[in-house]
């Protein structure tokens, strides 16, 4: 064939490719950052072509053949040629393997291979092996080599020169973990992208492409379990009709190094096992919860283990038969404890009695536990104290439990930062928490490295995220959310990891390389939430949304308990606004290491993005900025709007680089976001004038309806409820 | 070009076509029977392609436009070449035009255009205009250009030859509805597909791609109208906040011909409207009506008016002021009569007192009303006495309201008839009804007569459909649930269709032209009802399923209302088994026509398929098989089960001739149906032993479980409820 004709042929080829790829494939977001389009560089598209020639994978556990199967559909379609499983080492075949050979592990400059990728991380090398130019993907586990073939595959995805391809990297934690707050009846409490995914009407029999799709998806990030059902949790999922569905689950996602945990009513003795009590001392009980514990293990061979939340918000738990939260997880951390289960119990509890700061009940309840657990149970902490608010302080329980291995608990679903519609990049909110320094071991002793068990030396670490996945076909409903379930994992495996570096990736690998969309896009990303805490809760307030379903403002919401008010929080009166916690008010600084305490103590010294969480401030009072409170607060709020309002002419230009789906999608979703950005600005602001007095800045934009109007909205159906 | 080059071209355009549809598009039933992939015969193909060079289309308005962009999608996909829109005719032209001139007409063989196809019929033939070769597809109206433009597109999918392109229809029936049991959380009643495609939350500001697929799919089987939410219905729906929500998916609706309408809680004047009562005589509430029916067409320019279920289940209605149905539905259709809006009021009805038969309550309520409502009022009527049981015989009202204009109601979503996981298609289901003689008018007044409106020169007819859509990828859960769907519509359109024609279209449309595939397949599905009536109902049995979601078998299932148990129905004692129903019993039969009545009345005439509907007969009475009733019954249900073993094992052979992504998903529902069955066998058969006393057959296969075992299973969140 003359050079002319494939030339020809290879035209038709490309303008073939193109056509379907637009025709046929419509961009709906099902392939999340696994999208693998042919490398739209040329020049990079050869040298990969040329560097990539075969894949010779040892072993052929299922966890190695996700790997390799995950490389021939990645690569095929990244370089747009057949690249195949071959048995002997070329030029270009990627080595994948667990068990280098001397010769391979000295072409890598590595002799403890297991002390420099630990348990789950590996390494991404060209070397020379035996004459022939590779590339080598190694680690000293299945999982590893999942993780690194991933890896490899972003590489190629975020468009990095070949000669580039050097990675060494190890977990910094050992359990990063998913929570689906899933009910049985497919709804999803706090979740904004449709209805659960797991279809257990049709489990165990029918088995939804789907699964394994969240399992790759999962890997990808390097996440290794996911606790399947709400913390509100129903017994019945510990009942024989519903393991058998967990298990087939669990099948499904063992293939991808995921395991599967589930929640634990703390009543399941009474409601299923058919006991007059759920007493954590009474041996009829914990003889009970030994007997479950096997029985799911028959089903499940590596069952994770069991997230609890107990006392709280009406759920059961071993108060209710005046026993403290370690006497519970205790009992069940013994049942666990000989197959290697784990517990994380909350630390996210309510007394029955209204407490004068619910900021102060968890480090109340839990100080004092502290040595009192078993080494395989967690206590796993919400990264604020209250819940998960737009911005709050980190939890003082970091770093006051230095002898029990601390869970993090992050939320990836927006349900108090926008919810369905507002595009939030939260990798900035996670950072924020984890680069907080406790002071527990004096200056440097940030959240993260609590978590990381570095300052006290535990071997059980993790994190918790409860997830924003839905059965929406793009997974997350908002197709920015992916980017929160991606970030989340990111950071699970390495918090040092910056924002930026992950908002980049993402970008990348979900839309395009093409730098007029990268750069733009990515900054809106890196500035989106500081945005959503501006028009919904700046300088410190929380607390101040919707009620029940949480969405949109309500700082007006009254009624019941008084910690579940917004009053209780924002503290408006006459006088000023904020919730005094400083050492003349409830004096919740006092958690807090000395060097914390007094910078929060201090409105002077107390960072103005928490201000109103510690004090409250006359109207008048004069913040860093010159600025009066009132006249800042109006200014943020005002900010918030604003940003929006660029977002979505930003967004504007960046039609064209993208496909017309997704485009149109985020589009639509960044016009209700700027309406629902005026909302809570004018609800917020005309409620708060209310104590106030003051007049809006000569300058702002008019409130588009009354305080009435704002306060008469109801929404019966909001999802996530 | 030398022609070699071409023809290598082109070869290399095939391959990458192949490897592209196979490697990109995973077949996952989003599409429906509108894929549009290539047509795979090539001499056809050629044909094809010689005979279809361009489009040339008169008109723009949405309708026409929507008509236009399918066309180009569909011939663009089926024959795998651009195919435009071009500006004039020349060979090859697809002229598509409402406004054919005096030549065309004449080509056409055509005068009365009207009155060949009516306001949404249309014509294609081949035609030779202004000495060119054409196919022209005319109407006289944009939606039958756009239901022809369909239909053009269907005779290439399932690979007509071009001679035979001639087709000449006009539409059975007015209004050709679906109902949607859709509620505003977005769960469905009785929904097995997920949940509600409606995403109240983010309307009207977010418009999910899917809103236009599903009006695509509509059109395409000539469905005019979509009664969006529930008959058990929520008066929010009426509120300016939803019908902006309404009016955003009518906007999208109305480019594809298709009309939407709302359901009416009676007691809405009261709920949202701050009135004391909902009396339908009362002037207050007449106006209300009146003003929120002006209110919505302020939204919605061309809504289609109410459907009501009133005095049924709960749902508050004229009853409740000493009015009658017939009071309630003309207040609105006097609201709606100004707009040309219509009522759809249901017959579906229940008395406060438990009635000797429930069977006879509709007929008993609504004869004599006949003829005071008004020309804009439908009865909507089941089609059958009482709930869409697999099997029942055509309801006595089909014949008995000669003034009134009867709508069908057909149920699409599979309730009784295997919900979720069950292959049944239901065209032979609505045939069986449909083509039923009521003797209303003499032999042959079939109960499509009735509906069609040429017994009694009714304008408005009309047929609903209880939609089984939801949010799955695939629209209807089960894969082979899209052929009801497909079938409802296409009978909707002409009643005249066979079974056969039509699950053979579907099967070519929706899965493979492939006789090997063809032939079997659409023999399975046409038997495939009576195999889920003799595995769950079989010999005029009703009523005997699980306890409020129906899932499985409850022929055990009491307490409450005597009418809401299976023991009032199938009344099985030592004696025998079957609801006397005869002049002996309840005497429903005399509701029927004399000849019916008498067929019915008398255990030796009547169809042994009604058998125990209208008997009740002794364990040991003799069928026209010679068996005992005992006997045959443990036949039927063994055949049942058989039936679906074979089905099974035939779907084993079908692999290979379509897409795995498909096969899987129906095979492994093809083994929960299998494990269905024989639930339903040995459960039933099992519990109506303890009455017959007698012995199983020798040959029968034994139960697997004992009865308790089928008595004690529970399943709480069984989907649909």
């Amino acid at each position: 064939m003359s050079l002319r004709i494939k030339k020809l042929g290879f035209l038709l080829l490309s303008v073939a490719l193109t056509l379907l790829s637009n025709a046929i494939r419509a961009e709906d977001g099902y392939e999340l950052w696994l999208r693998y389009v042919k490398v739209d560089n040329p020049a990079l598209l050869s040298e990969y072509q040329e560097a990539i020639t075969g894949i010779y994978v040892e072993g052929s556990t299922p966890v190695v053949n996700s790997a390799k199967e995950e490389l021939i559909l990645g690569l095929n379609g990244l370089l747009a040629k057949p690249i195949q499983e071959v048995k002997t080492v070329s030029d270009g075949t990627v080595i994948v393997t667990s068990s280098p050979d001397a010769q391979l592990l000295s072409a890598l400059g590595v002799t403890d291979l297991k002390n420099v990728c630990g348990e789950d991380g590996y390494m991404i090398k060209l070397v020379n092996y035996k004459g022939k130019k590779n590339i080598a993907i190694v680690a000293t586990t299945d999982r590893g080599l999942l993780y690194g073939a991933f890896n490899f595959l972003r590489l190629i995805q975020t468009q990095k020169p070949v000669k580039e391809f050097s990675v060494t990297t190890k977990a910094a934690l050992k359990y990063r973990l998913l929570n689906h707050w899933d009910n049985l009846n497919r709804t999803v409490e706090r979740g904004y992208a449709g209805f659960s995914i797991w279809n257990w009407h049709l489990l165990p029999d029918y088995i939804s492409p789907r699964y394994k799709d969240y399992a790759r998806a999962n890997a990808s990030i390097g996440i290794n379990g996911t606790v399947i059902n709400n913390v509100n949790a129903n017994a019945l999922i510990l009942t024989k009709n519903y393991l058998v569905k967990v298990a087939a689950l669990a099948n499904v996602f063992r293939a991808y190094g995921i395991k599967v945990y589930l929640t634990a009513r703390f009543s399941a003795p009474i409601e299923i096992g058919g006991l007059k009590t759920a007493d954590p001392l009474d041996p009829e009980v914990r003889a009970w919860w030994k007997a479950k514990t096997e029985e799911i293990y028959t089903y499940i061979p590596d069952f994770g283990g069991f997230l609890v939340k107990a006392n709280s918000e009406g759920q059961p738990g071993p108060q209710n038969y005046d026993r403290n939260h370690a006497d519970g997880a205790i009992m069940l951390g013994e049942a666990l404890a000989p197959h290697n289960g784990i517990v994380m119990w909350r630390a996210f509890v309510y007394d029955h009695e209204v407490p004068d700061d619910r900021a102060k009940q968890a480090y109340n309840e839990f100080k004092p536990l502290d040595g009192s657990f078993l080494p395989n149970v967690f206590v796993q902490v919400k990264n604020g104290a209250i819940d998960f608010q737009p911005r709050e302080p980190f939890h003082p329980l970091f770093g006051a439990l230095p002898k029990t291995p601390v869970m993090m608990e992050f939320q990836i679903t927006q349900e108090y930062l926008g919810q369905a519609t507002n595009l939030c990049y939260m990798a900035p909110y996670y950072k924020e928490c984890l680069e907080s320094d406790t002071y527990y071991k004096g200056q440097g002793s940030t959240v993260a490295k609590v978590i990381d068990g570095s300052l006290d030396k535990h071997i059980n670490t993790g994190m918790a995220g409860v997830s924003n996945i839905g059965d929406e076909r793009n997974w997350t409903g908002h197709p920015f959310a992916q980017s929160n379930w991606y970030c989340y994992g990111r950071l699970a495996w390495d918090m040092n990891l910056t924002s930026e570096q992950i908002a980049d990736e993402w970008i990348r690998m979900t839309f395009t390389n093409k730098t007029q969309f990268v750069e733009p896009v990515k900054k809106m990303m890196l500035e989106s939430r500081e945005t959503v805490v501006n028009y919904m809760t700046p300088l410190g307030l929380h607390h101040i949304m919707g009620e029940s379903h949480h969405y949109g403002p309500g700082p007006w919401v009254s009624g019941g308990r008084p910690d579940w008010t917004a009053p209780y929080y924002h503290r408006a009166d006459s006088a000023g606004i904020g919730f005094n916690r400083s050492s003349t008010g409830s004096n919740a600084v006092s958690q807090y290491y000395p060097e914390v305490r007094s910078m929060f103590n201090d409105p002077k010294t107390c960072p103005d993005i928490y201000l109103l969480w510690f004090h409250h401030l006359p109207w008048d009072y004069r913040l860093k900025s010159g600025n009066t409170l009132w006249n800042e607060m109006c200014i943020k709020y005002n900010a918030g709007v604003d940003s929006v309002r660029a977002m979505n002419s930003l967004w504007d230009e960046m039609a064209g680089y993208i496909d017309t789906e997704r485009f149109q999608h985020v589009k639509m979703l960044l016009n209700i976001q700027e309406k629902e950005a005026r909302w809570w600005r004018d609800a917020c602001l005309l409620y708060f004038q209310t104590f106030s007095k003051l007049p809006f800045p000569a300058n702002m934009e008019k409130p588009e309806h009354s305080l009435d109007y704002y306060k008469s909205l109801k929404f019966k159906f909001a999802p996530g409820i």
